[in-house]
């Protein structure tokens, strides 16, 4: 299967001049989203990860499923506000403008081995700070998953830090 | 296993006199992550149910988990402005003020049988819109699925017209 072909191009969305690429297609069928998640299991090896870490939104759905499929645990990367509790923030510039990214401080334990899973990685300012999130945590980061990966915007460069690995490329 | 125990309380978030039921120590235990996915098969069989549908963002969680154990697809029911293409859209009243939800015009086929997901039945709102959205694109609903449901904002009353599941009631 190639899940290139399932995923969906709309020109001038979200704003002008942006080709938004959608991966619904991929969850709707039963097939290309198991396939998704297999293809991910290629990428790492689940003894190396403890926790697996879901950027809101679609990226909670990667961290959930592999998750469920390794018997570990997730937790959620959230926008401003929406965890309670004590958390830790940090802000960064993203693709169409400016975020700020939560994380709950006692959400991890010290040392925990966290992979980092997004739909996409664009520009990878959205990345780069939950990686800072996670390690502010004190979590030990394996690595990033991505779906889809826009090349032009090198967003790579930006966490090349760490390991990343996508599905699709563009 | 309670996953009640597996519930935080946080008073007064995300403001004053709010209650906020926390699952994120679910996410992050693997056997309470799985427990509670098998508590939500035990309320509806796999067979009656086509697609899942998650409500942003909490509720894709959910929605992925079930539709990867049953092999079906899941589709997103998102806030405005998140989905490209054609949609269709429904404003509502929340627990906390006003929002829009959407969904893709074309993501399902007629008549397939529904199931939307989200993490919490507070006043039903919400769900309401979803269940609208749904019947919007011709979906047939099998029901909502919710982790917590909180009994004195009586969401239920909301939407009577459906099977309502939740594995955690205050």
């Amino acid at each position: 299967m190639n899940l290139k072909d399932k995923i969906a191009d709309y020109p001038n969305f979200p704003k002008k001049g942006i080709l938004f690429r959608d991966f619904s297609p991929i969850l709707g069928d039963p097939s290309a989203l198991s396939f998704m998640i297999e293809e991910f299991s290629k990428k790492f090896h689940p003894n190396d990860v403890d926790v697996f870490a879901g950027i809101e939104s679609r990226g909670f759905i990667i961290a959930c499923a592999l998750a469920l499929k390794y018997n570990k645990g997730m937790i959620l990367v959230r926008k401003a506000g929406k965890l309670p509790g004590k958390v830790v923030k940090t802000s960064y510039t993203l693709e169409y403008g400016k975020a700020t990214l939560e994380v709950q401080k006692d959400v991890i334990q010290e040392g925990q081995r966290v992979l980092i899973c997004d739909d996409l990685l664009a520009t990878g300012g959205t990345a780069k700070a939950a990686a800072k999130l996670i390690e502010k945590i004190n979590g030990t980061i394996v690595g990033f998953a991505f779906i889809i990966e826009l090349l032009e915007l090198n967003g790579r460069e930006k966490i090349k830090d760490y390991r990343s690995e996508s599905l699709v490329e563009y």
